[in-house]
């Protein structure tokens, strides 16, 4: 097992960001400036296409520690942001080119993509899970949530089905097709988010999805819109989950 | 013209509320006791079966003063609180009592009962509305809301379909039968609550009700559990929807 070494450390806005490794894989750890100790946890699953220190991380890193007090992680997931790219990332990148240019659907590349990808991330989660939780100022019997949509739904969905140290997670964004079954065994308090008027998930796909978990406390947030037309105001809400169920009053304003 | 002649008065908690009648019609008004000229208004119609100051009522008020600095207006609907019962409410009543005993659905009779209400409800509304503006310490100027679910929402919808003072609404836990066509008129701001398990309004109807809205910004939030488990934070939800479209900022915690 590795164990995560910090490579660089900065700070900002009342918020330490600190980069690290683990083994191959790269993350940032952002925690609040004023300290944290054993304060909740809060891994983020980015965005197809997008990287660990994309702006909404950035965003939603700020919204979560200011918001919640939380340590918040992200890391970069196979061939995203700074790891290298495979035969594979180059193939779904061209397809989707064609797709695009072609006035096809994107969405059957976007699912098998992120299929892969999320199989491939599992174990690199529970290990930087594994790490952080052996930082002093994270620990072990801190509370810990998982914030993904799009491809961090893809990932964090398996991820909270066999994690039992996961206990609240945002999703949304996706279709059910590979993650209907991984939903139905997962229990704790999800909120989840979509798009009333998506142009790639059909409405149906996205109420199935939200329908597959078994949690006995969940919340569909359906926005009028189109898939990039998310509100941001829903990571507001995101923060107030958090805070609910992480066990930390939020002291940020809505 | 009726003009709206205050009965009594009190305070508590940093509210101040004032019983108000209005013709045959008697309400409440909940204004925050620090003062609030030109603050937000926002209307409140009750449940079926309830009245204007039921605990369900002054705790959404005491959210909204608090949480908008909005004063909060709500008047007993036909047949309900402080105003006399009809033939129709009895019969409705035994109606009720006659489906529970047999096990049979109540939802037929639900709905009868609401769309007549809310026909009868719908020009008193305005006529308190007119009145409200008439005091100097909420004016013609301010922004004005409406929240209501069950039968508020038979109420509101047709309400805000045809009050173009209203701009953001709060509705649920309906039936789209007698509202679909009054929603498709809708334009505002809407965030609509619906349970996910809901044993008395099938999915798929509450679903229908939430598409009808015309509105370009319209959200969803369809948690589990049955029709009587509406979650509490959604009054927060509620709160932060009206500060941002009524323009007060929130000054409560989530």
């Amino acid at each position: 097992m590795h164990s995560l070494r910090f490579t660089a450390e900065s700070s900002s806005d009342g918020m330490v960001e600190r980069d690290f490794v683990l083994g191959e894989v790269p993350g940032v750890l952002w925690s609040p400036a004023s300290g944290a100790d054993r304060a909740p946890l809060i891994l983020v699953g980015h965005d197809g296409g997008k990287h660990k220190k994309h702006p909404a991380m950035t965003g939603r890193a700020q919204s979560f520690v200011n918001g919640c007090g939380a340590h918040v992680a992200v890391i970069d997931a196979p061939g995203h942001g700074d790891r290298p790219r495979t035969a594979f990332d180059e193939r779904v990148k061209a397809a989707l080119a064609e797709a695009r240019a072609a006035g096809e659907p994107v969405g059957p590349i976007v699912r098998h993509h992120n299929a892969r990808v999320a199989e491939l991330a599992l174990p690199e989660f529970r290990a930087a899970l594994d790490a952080l939780q052996e930082l002093p100022e994270i620990g072990t019997d801190g509370p810990v949530g998982y914030f993904g949509i799009r491809m961090g739904t893809s990932i964090g969905v398996p991820l909270v089905a066999v994690e039992p140290r996961i206990t609240a997670a945002v999703f949304g964004l996706h279709w059910p097709d590979d993650l209907a079954e991984k939903a139905k065994q997962v229990t704790v308090p999800v909120e989840f988010d979509m798009q009333w008027d998506d142009e790639h998930i059909p409405r149906e796909a996205g109420l199935a999805l939200f329908d597959a978990f078994a949690s006995q406390e969940k919340t569909l947030h359906a926005n009028a819109g189109r898939q990039g037309e998310l509100p941001r105001f829903e990571v507001d809400s995101a923060v107030r989950f958090f805070a609910r169920h992480l066990g930390r009053a939020a002291t940020s304003q809505a």
